[in-house]
């Protein structure tokens, strides 16, 4: 069975392509409809390139879309859509494709707000509907390898966990010609109240939790608008508690000079540690307790069966980031074929890709961070 | 204008996704007909997997997919055929497909010998006909900026050329239980009589090629069959003369453990020096003379445009495998569409991707190296 | 001119012979005297050892070796001594050493509180008295190189500072036979109120200090004592703020496993970032915006002539922790040999080694991290 | 005992101080007489600087020197003599101190050809006298632990050994002020037959040798002589063939801009394989069959004792150039301490430093290359 998707943007900027390739890598999903950009020309230009070929199915709204498809017969419309369109649009949207009952992946963040998210929960599990959201790096097979490890006592206790993101591309943008990006993620009108703490601190705390199983209980959060002209902060530093005696750093930034996108996770533990890095996303640094660091390597028969399976190619051949959202949208064709078969729902926990849930965790943390940075840099509970 | 395409193989292995993958990347081809497997069931299920739905366009030979297309109207029948079966049956396909009119896209290595390549340049170009041969890491975006900087001069007069592929899956395949790689790659009859030297030292002469646009005019080669038991050498050390003075070692090897798939290339000039590894293909180590090395990486304004050109995602977000083909598949279906616009033909070298000239070349590298091999490891003069 | 100097202390432990082979590695000071160990055998077994062979310069305590040397005739007594004792006898042999009219060099932490090193301090002053303190880090050359770049603006104004020290060697201890480091370090009566924050945070502190002339202004600490049996603190992270907007996050541990020795330190500016790391101690990662990353190594002609003039050996010729030792050696020896020759005295900072002075702001820093983190994590000014 | 050394040379260069240095770093030996140069001057500022103080130890000449210290009383005169000149003195300066009874340290090469050399190792075979050749690398703690890696059959049996060690000093000293080195290293009067092959080519083979037991059975090498104007070579390649079906390449480089001192050997067993790399020269990166790489350091307890007995800090503390020395001159110092406690004689192998057999080897390897360059690249066996 091959599934059939639209998706609403991606007639500019680069993630609607990435998508696009996630979702077609395994032959799962086929790209039917679209509401690719507001602007008529455009629309119709992505879906040209992009092979929806029916006229009928570019829709020039997403209420359009959402409207028409779902009066289509079952056989015909499609199973889910994909949305990609900037920050503060995404709950609208998701709304409205939710209760007209169709399926949904949206890229992150999920919403603006908590409460958002929560509704967009509510709904789709009102409705049985399958909500994923797209956290690039939880998709990298050596994080489920990692994840594997912990979960199997590799590391014994958790201790610590270090986590950063640290990005130059603002910084650089600004004195750059091109400066496209920053001008949106900077306007909090679009992007919500938060700027680099939802759009790459959110990236960070999810690793975390698909790793280890954790997520913040409480946090201390210092936000630096850097430069100050700025209208949201670019650089996040936070001090962490995730419950029994296990606390932790975490730094994102967007002005880190020398740092293109070096996410990395650090975990502790009693008995060993393990490292993940987004600069070589295939490797995972493991120490055994006095004994030397070794180097996890993807496509090995030496990986948990979780693992491999995300594995595509022949060891040492660099699979990135297309691969990543590849790994996701597999993950959730799979859980949704499955479904349409009868064989299982949204509670079933058997495939492994980053939910609406996860998304609304995600903005419970980004808030806690807003509220304790407005109290001083004091704790603050986590929802 | 988007291209149709078919492929011959691809049923069985990886490569044939790749290629898929490759193609589509850019949406300049669709896959429209094939013959996937000689294996009827293998055939269908591929084509089902793949979205080659028009059952007519499913050939159970390729004898049969180039004599009915070919009988399709023009803006009907297939543009080009990617090639990507066990080695020994690229020419009779290559020559065949050549005959009934089709450009042609094939896996290296382009024949068994060079007579052979030599057949299917002549064909090609009588018919005016564009041959693309996928030597993979040429597709890098950081290969093309590494071939400007030599160009322009940014490294001197060349000196001295070190490069290496040492690769450990053999020896570990052979004490595993999946050798099946193993069982063909290592039998004369299905991959020539060369194993390790035309598997991957052609991936590495094909490198230095791109790069510094020099190929050995001689060489001293050693092959080392390990273990013994084999019929094919796994481990090939090579001394090479590019001319001008310039000389060079090339070591490949399938039994070396502890590396994956680490071909690197290190090119040596009087001013300067550039280091390329596929550890992390989108860096260039480059040295000036006297001043701290430099790590360039994709995607960077600072880069040439051609390198430019071939990045696709935001600094530091990894582009691997599959793009490294997609750039091929770009360059070449990009001349394509320029030829049947009439802009260009196959001598116009605007559009850089490798060709069957230089498969030939290739051939002729390993040609010389197993004369020198038989010799007594004494000079060889590449043909 | 060569000095002659004393120890007291380094009969047991690594650290005597560090700083009696950084002393003479330019030979700059002979070892003369000592009172190595209060075991009366190990003191005449290091004294033998380490080529003292007057045996009334060997001294069965502290005391009698400040009251006799003192008492010997200006040119044949020692010039200076080095403190190389546990933590909590810093203070008392330093002072008594002052009092006598000797100069000194003291290992780190200078003393167990603030009050005592400002009584070091004042004492010194009033004494015209040279004092060093051994921050081992900040004696490596490329350390002096991070030091003129930024002060030279090579990476404008800074924005953020990162530095972390993670080891492992508590843990692992624990878990070996031989924990005895583990021990003494783990005693308040020995080590202090403070375990990593003192011995490990103060280095990560004043090599910050080093490189940017920066100190925290105010300090949010959080320490875990892990394992929970132990008395001190051996995880310890801080969130700090330098004044004029930046900020930064330093993480030290002890119990990190998967980290031998890692001090590094991140450097952010608008124009450019630094990174030092300690694993490479010798390297120095210098980004210019928009450019592609630098390395910079020992040796070289382009590095700053102070910097340049730490370095010993040819490019790429390891110099690792006895070097830094010597380095700092040098830079006050030499200092001394000034101030002997009436060129110089204790406020001229034509040579760079840390002081009494930087002794009592590391003191201060620990102190106001230890009140962060007995008050809820709250913000403390540092004195 | 403490053991008492004189020094020929040393008054100019660095690598006089780094013998000193090493040779005093376990306290084993003072440096008690000396003829640092034939400059008056420069002699006696060196022996003030190094605490030589004893104006009738300093000699003007390397015969006076000999001749006056065999004279003196056993216990007073000195018990072995370092020798670290330019190459073309080595042998006559050997020679007569050999003859005068004393046991030699001598600065590799140690002579200028194999007949020299042999001569050299008559003469103390028939004197009885301990004759150590400082190659550097072989010091190094680590190195010692992939020994008995080896040996153990931790990799199996050896299928293919790599080694290079590319240097750009020379490109780069010829481009700027600084070619003192330069110039006296290109000079065959001075440096002997061979340049790049001696100076450096050696030093891979030592350390070959010392990590596997294996030396060259035969070579093919080509010497390129870059930039033209020089009178030796300053690029070599070999292909070498070590008995057993074992080949492999080696590549020693002085114009080979980005790399400072890169010496590396890596070794390919049938189970497992081995790289060592002068960048992190307490590092070993260790490969078995199917298993992750793991990386070994120094100061470790899973190391071999005979590797942990050569380290002398905790765990990542750098120990570098002067260390290595150091090791050489411990376990020489060692041997001639137990020597003259009648424990020990130069058959005996329990202390481990390369011995003036090894320096004829050396020198044998040399040759060949030389001869084997001479003929057109052919094979020529190593004596």
């Amino acid at each position: 069975m091959k599934l059939k998707f639209g998706m609403v943007g991606g007639g500019g900027g680069f993630i609607g392509n990435v998508h696009r390739q996630g979702a077609q890598l395994d032959v799962l999903a086929v790209l039917t409809a679209g509401s690719f950009s507001r602007n008529d020309e455009k629309n119709k230009e992505t879906a040209a390139l992009w092979g929806v070929e029916d006229s009928n199915r570019i829709y020039s709204s997403y209420q359009e879309m959402a409207d028409t498809e779902a009066a289509l017969p079952e056989d015909i419309r499609i199973d889910f859509v994909s949305i990609v369109t900037p920050n503060n649009t995404h709950y609208p949207i998701a709304k409205y494709f939710l209760e007209k009952g169709f399926h949904i992946v949206c890229d992150k963040p999920l919403a603006l707000t908590s409460e958002q998210g929560e509704e967009l929960e509510k709904l789709s599990r009102e409705k049985g509907l399958l909500f994923g959201v797209t956290y690039t790096f939880t998709g990298y097979a050596i994080v489920k390898q990692a994840q594997e490890m912990v979960k199997s006592g590799m590391i014994g206790k958790i201790i610590n966990i270090q986590a950063e993101y640290p990005q130059e591309w603002l910084l650089v943008g600004l004195n750059a010609a091109h400066s496209d990006q920053a001008t949106w993620r900077m306007d909090p009108q679009v992007s919500g109240p938060s700027g680099c703490c939802a759009d790459i601190g959110s990236h960070a705390e999810s690793l975390i939790y698909k790793i280890t199983g954790l997520r913040p209980k409480r946090v201390i959060a210092k936000f630096d608008t850097i430069p100050k002209t700025l209208k949201l902060e670019t650089n996040v530093q936070i001090l962490a508690e995730y419950g029994d005696g296990i606390s932790g750093l975490i730094w994102t930034s967007q002005v880190a000079l020398g740092h293109e996108t070096e996410l990395r996770v650090r975990i502790y533990g009693e008995t060993g540690s393990l490292e993940w890095s987004h600069i070589k996303p295939w490797e995972l640094r493991y120490t055994k307790i006095n004994e030397p660091p070794q180097i996890y390597t993807t496509s090995r028969d030496y990986l948990f069966p979780s693992a491999q399976r995300l594995c595509r190619l022949p060891t040492g051949h660099i699979e990135g980031y297309y691969e990543a959202f590849g790994n996701i949208y597999r993950e959730y064709c799979t859980a949704l074929i499955a479904k349409k078969n009868g064989q299982d729902d949204q509670n079933d926990h058997r495939y492994d890709y980053p939910t609406v849930h996860d998304g609304i965790k995600g903005l419970y943390f980004v808030e806690a961070c807003i509220e304790s940075n407005g109290k001083n840099n004091t704790w603050v509970e986590v929802k």
